[in-house]
């Protein structure tokens, strides 16, 4: 099995460009592909149509190129769109194909395999609870099945794209006689964010199932895990999961491997999660920082409205959401670290990492004396 | 002259308690406060009030203290605060004291000297313009004089805090015939900040008179003082100064030094920023980090619309001001550095180092081997 | 006793001259203030700053003209500064005054008079919930005792500021292991405006005792005060409460009257609120409008996601909090129908009138002929 | 001639259902779609993508019904979006269609006729300048030509979608050497609208040509079309005209008429545009309000800071653009006038009716006994 990853910039949301490029170049070919990940231009909140409009214009490009419909387009690829391009972040897609050519094909190491599932499509009195998180679960590990990775602690970034509510989903709840998690449609993206990673957990064995419930949820922040990114979108109605890992079937040139940041100033963490690629963030050399596909993060203001035992101003901010503020310091902290702003950081980090924290995973090419 | 430089936390714009406990505790003496410069949690932007409020609050507690009016305080010292704590930012109040108790002492080194001045008011028309820039450049000069420094290239910072155009301001010239330098509110706080960025870089001889009109301000982005940092604000007609140094006519225990950041996250600056008072950000000791008392730095958005060569999206973003932006990166990335959030970090660097970039100085206190 | 209602334009928050000049010119005496209220040009969310401003300027105005300490100013005068001047509203502050030099005296008629009150400072855990219902009840009684009303149908407005949760007030309360009403801060407004609405209704009569429990608070909609006009703001931890209403006991130039939006276009209702003070919006002789001293209402978003059952798009908007949308909105129909925006819309209606409209209340001065 | 309009609700701006229903209906043809105008949930400035994303979603529904391509299906048909549903405004679309089955046939009395024409796209240079205002000109006689109306006094509304600078465009034109009309993206809108403007009062005579120059578009104010609403989008970059008229060519249950706002808050002139397609708004009997079909306005806030001589904070707010204040104003004003929030008012209104306010016009169903 053959797995590539690539990065493509987007000069907007409906700028399928570069991956058009990439198939008419015959970089990749279109019935290989099997996920695609972009960063868009938008608030990254409740409003932020940029994820619907990305992921219908590459739904169109792929139901063109492959001459199904869009529907169809939609069932073979997992799309998932994270809102936000704070401060110096770069609008782009990564774009993830596999090849089953060659089964159980190895380069005699372990190297980048994917795993791709979905759940069914969630009631609005199911978002944030605990059905979310089992569905989540099982769906995880299906895709860990899916990658053909035999051990969890391969699994180094689990993407999960998952719904919200909004005040006409809240509503209809509502007359049927049922409560929902919250009925604040911008609270209902973190409840959302923070089942998926809690399922994320449940499936991968960070986290006991018995210590799991809907009062947890949200609440319990000492529960978490290490791989998680999740991102709620107004444009779906079940989870789309996307595992990276590294397998001994996998055919790549890439590897992943991760850290988590304890906090959004955590250089520490990122330079361990390059250093878990094999590349030395202190080597006068910069020249291995080239061989960086993408660094992806979670961002979030810690909870708690201290940061190092000094008092931000995200939590209490009504003109910008603290996801906004978050998305922009985590950004400017790795991209000053690897000195490229075009990386993946997603906001609202709820379960994902620690309070005030998060995962940080990178994907890098293999150095030709690995 | 013993100069002192001293950092504390605020809980709001309005929180002056804790430069009221440094009176109480006789660590500084009422009487010696040359100027006061904070961070405020407001915008940063046209309607950031929260600047004229510390303003009024700390005039209010100086006079109290004094036993002088309001007014008398807001002209013994100099009061500048710069709006707009984005991401881990924390607000904090700057207070620098001067005693002349012990002239001409000398620890035996060049030491912190700081200068104050102030321009008289300008009209609408004269803001953004070469009328400002002369007027200021006059100030910086006795600026200079008063810190007791002889040597321009021993000037690490200048803190200007001007005025800016509201509609009210603009519609007064609009009735006398003349025209503003531009009629829109938000842009004329760039045009305020760039007139006295090129005004500091013509007094201390960065820039070559003959360069300069009214047709490069905003225009001409090579011209740039590498000390500059200007703000600008609604509740003030001219501009304050406040001018950093070391001179050999200090006694403090306190030096200072700085470099020029070439982009937001050009992390190897503040490396040589702190190099330049002797810490060394490379030690496995992380010790020295606590000699830091601040780092002032300044950010804006790359004009160009792309930071290494990737495109961001800080100057199409109509709901977050590029300066909000600009200044949670540059925050991010000193915070990183340095871990500590509570830095001085102020948007719009308008002719303060080179297009995206900006000055960054650091404050801190002598080694004891030094 | 003899009440004054004079509205005076403010150039900014800090803007206190129309205040001082009244003094100057001796058309009121500071002695008789017994309440400002204010409409401040700030966002009139969580970090709105401008109602401290206000409230710190014209604290510091009353006290130097008093010959008293600010906090006995404090302590004498009610400052409630609502935030928010969306739209074409136009910043503003009423001044009230009472003077008991001729107590008993009236005109002939009902005329304006005003009670204050305050209630006790708030706990954390309090806010929002039947604790701060019950305390507000009482003070509103106060109020109504204070102003010499006997029946609670006489009373057509009662303004409350009341108190909010910051992170820092949560993250008390946890440290003593107490729950709040709710995390989020900017929630905690609603919440806080709501359980203030609530005391009004259960004072004045219009909600029965047993149907209020802690569930109810921001829940049970169909609860409401149909004169209450509550506004939250960080710089207070009490509620402080102005009651309006006609009293025989009262000799004043004005009157109150009163009429309830059922939702933010509701202009009838404004119309009917106008003849409860014998204006006739309907007549072609507009010159019964300058009887007009303010109007004040109060806007929100309706909850359920409808206007006239046109889906709205105010609730799910992450870069504009709902209340900012509702004010500019109710400011605009009620200034194209006075012919005036200088009026006074608060945003947040929890509980004040029916879900998604609010009490609408006008003084006038009384007509010649009346 | 038939000439048919319909409004459609929209549930995000990706949903075309309402408008794929009235095809499936048969209620209108595909085939006879001549404009589809449209009111988007986003913020109307700048990054506002909502508008792409519609405009995306509806060539993709009317090239899948049509059987061509969306190049084609963009060809055939204007799409014009306007975002910025403020306040209670509710996002919608607008169907036009005509039909030239029976050409000259008539209802025997002058009614809604329609005419479409595009322009050349524009250089970055020639945006907000003389060359935009001349070819827009010329479109607009052709689409009079293309609507059969006569006599230019018989047009009561022209919808133009403009484009506008990004960053990108501006650099490409500094790269060529040449200068933009600004380099504020923001304000660019500003200038591609008043150019646009001032094409239409050109084309229609309301303007003399010996007026215009590139230095009054967006200065001298004083030059205005009655008619004009002109929207700028990231989207395109050629303008497209939708010109509104009655004409004796047409058969239609329709007819337009207009008037003008001569500020945010003339409820007089949305009257008076009401009478000319002969509804009353005084009369008791409310259901002659059930024949408006749709009122389109535009919306600005007043460049000179007042609005009926009081203050407005609209152009001094950095958090939220002057036209999402000013477009949730003027809906709140008409739909608290017509009993409905879903009307189509579209903010930046230079060089459309006098500053500070806007044309209005309405299209109503005729009377039974007209």
């Amino acid at each position: 099995m053959a797995t590539q990853a690539i990065r493509v910039p987007m000069s907007g949301p409906g700028d399928v460009s570069g991956v058009e490029t990439l198939f008419k170049n015959k970089t990749i070919r279109a019935e290989d592909v099997i996920a695609i990940l972009a960063k868009t231009e938008g608030n990254g909140c409740v409003n932020d149509f940029t994820r619907g409009y990305s992921t219908f214009a590459f739904q169109t490009l792929l139901a063109e190129t492959l001459g199904v419909s869009r529907d169809e387009a939609g069932k073979r690829i997992a799309f998932v769109m994270s809102g936000g391009t704070e401060g110096v972040l770069s609008p782009h897609a990564m774009v993830f194909t596999r090849s089953r050519k060659s089964p159980g094909e190895s380069n005699g190491g372990k190297r980048l395999a994917i795993g791709v599932a979905r759940t069914r499509d969630f009631l609005p009195e199911e978002i944030g609870r605990m059905s979310q998180v089992q569905e989540v679960a099982r769906a995880v590990r299906e895709a860990l099945r899916d990658a053909d990775i035999e051990d969890a602690s391969d699994v180094h970034f689990v993407q999960i794209k998952c719904p919200l509510l909004t005040s006409e989903r809240i509503d209809e709840a509502h007359r049927r006689g049922l409560t929902t998690a919250t009925v604040d449609t911008y609270e209902s993206m973190g409840y959302s964010r923070g089942a998926s990673a809690l399922g994320i957990g449940l499936a991968l064995g960070e986290i006991d199932e018995e210590k799991l419930s809907d009062d947890v949820i949200c609440k319990g922040w000492e529960l978490y895990s290490k791989v998680a990114s999740t991102s709620a979108g107004v444009e779906l109605l079940n989870c789309e999961i996307i595992l990276f890992g590294n397998s001994t079937h996998s055919s790549s040139d890439c590897i992943v491997g991760h850290s988590v940041m304890k906090d959004a100033i955590d250089r520490e963490a990122v330079y361990t999660a390059l250093r878990s690629v094999h590349i030395d963030p202190d080597s006068k050399d910069k020249s291995d920082l080239s061989r960086i596909v993408n660094v992806f993060a979670k961002a979030e203001a810690d909870a708690r409205g201290y940061v190092r035992d000094r008092r931000h101003t995200m939590l209490n901010d009504s003109d910008i959401n603290s996801t906004r503020h978050a998305r922009a310091v985590v950004g400017g902290v790795i991209a000053s670290i690897i000195n490229d702003p075009m990386v993946y950081v997603s906001g609202g980090a709820e379960h994902q990492g620690p309070i005030g924290g998060g995962p940080v995973a990178v994907i890098a090419t293999v150095a030709h004396n690995n």
